[in-house]
């Protein structure tokens, strides 16, 4: 089973993956955790390439390709051998996050994204995906305070610096992309406290297992 | 004026853009000189992950967004800006190595990979594209010759190791692509002298700039 989490900053990601690999240990599996970019050896170099800030000069369409390039590893050596080994795998972030990133939010055509995802995934798109659904001004001021409070990730604080507006249009991207493939997502409300968006997560998750 | 040069190893691209270069200095002009992968800072980044022989586990679809990400970059920070200061580049290979390689070689499709080029070339295609033509015996032949001699580029040692038959997939490939594409591919028979090879070259540079 592979599930990937989606949204933008703030919705709580991370937080409810953890929630879910705990629950799925309960239960006798041992989940693979991994996240994008960098789940791979490969990735790391060019997570390292694409979040520093000396990278500011790297072009769109080249960031597009270092993305792919990371997920094309990614599956490759981690994704798909987990899976063919009878894994669960949750992943932080997927091929989705290009399309509506690099898509609805700069404005290349999501279908030819959706053709490149096609070749970097190889097969193994994810049996479900959990879109976490927010407001942008309560996920920006969640992720500002996780910051102050010391947890930032240097991933994180390029996109949070970026204008409330284009968050804005990356939800309403998700949510767009989300509708045309029904079968495989699920829009949860991220706004309510983490158990309570557990509550949903888990719903969904169950469903998949029983199916 | 954007000119490139494509073949399979030991065809002498870079011999002809020399000898290109220097014609076209003698003409008052100041060519650009470069070549992927590696043509950007970014570039020689990823030349280095992509030519290491640690990189032999870098699968097939990763290495080609790799090869698109190192373009894209190339083409907005180098071709594009001397393109537009009015300068002639001439590059040693380009996007249709990507297409030739990785379609007609790998199996992937080629008009897709195309689709792929488009994004990363961002408009910047070339106005001439020469294709040195030559038997893969003797292009090997003349390649393993120069690695003898003690010139080898990492970057070509890599390709060379490969198996012949797979070197004639690419001949037969790049003449293919170039059929699809006459308005821009000029083929050139690469097996006289180098400058036997060159006043061919000359002659369809020249009919460029004239016409």
């Amino acid at each position: 089973m592979f599930v990937t989490f989606e949204g933008i900053e703030g919705t709580g990601k991370s937080t409810q993956i953890t929630l879910l690999a705990d629950w799925l240990r309960a239960r006798g599996q041992e989940p693979v955790i991994t996240r994008e970019p960098g789940g791979s050896r490969l990735g790391g170099e060019l997570r390292r390439i694409l979040l520093s800030m000396e990278s500011t000069d790297i072009t769109g369409p080249a960031e597009l390709f270092l993305y792919l390039a990371d997920r094309a590893q990614h599956v490759a050596t981690l994704i798909k051998p987990a899976l063919d080994q009878g894994k669960t795998v949750l992943s932080d972030r997927f091929a989705d996050s290009t399309v509506v990133y690099q898509g609805y939010g700069r404005g290349l055509d999501p279908k030819l994204l959706h053709a490149f995802n096609d070749v970097a995934v190889a097969g193994s798109w994810p049996d479900l995906t959990i879109l976490l659904d927010i407001d942008p001004e309560v996920g920006l001021r969640r992720a500002l305070a996780r910051n102050l409070a010391g947890g930032t990730h240097r991933s994180e604080g390029r996109f949070e610096a970026e204008h409330l507006e284009f968050h804005h249009r990356i939800r309403e991207g998700y949510l767009a992309w989300a509708a045309l493939h029904p079968g495989r997502f699920r829009v949860v409300d991220a706004g309510g406290s983490p158990d309570e968006v557990f509550g949903a997560v888990r719903g969904h998750v169950a469903a998949l297992l029983e199916g």
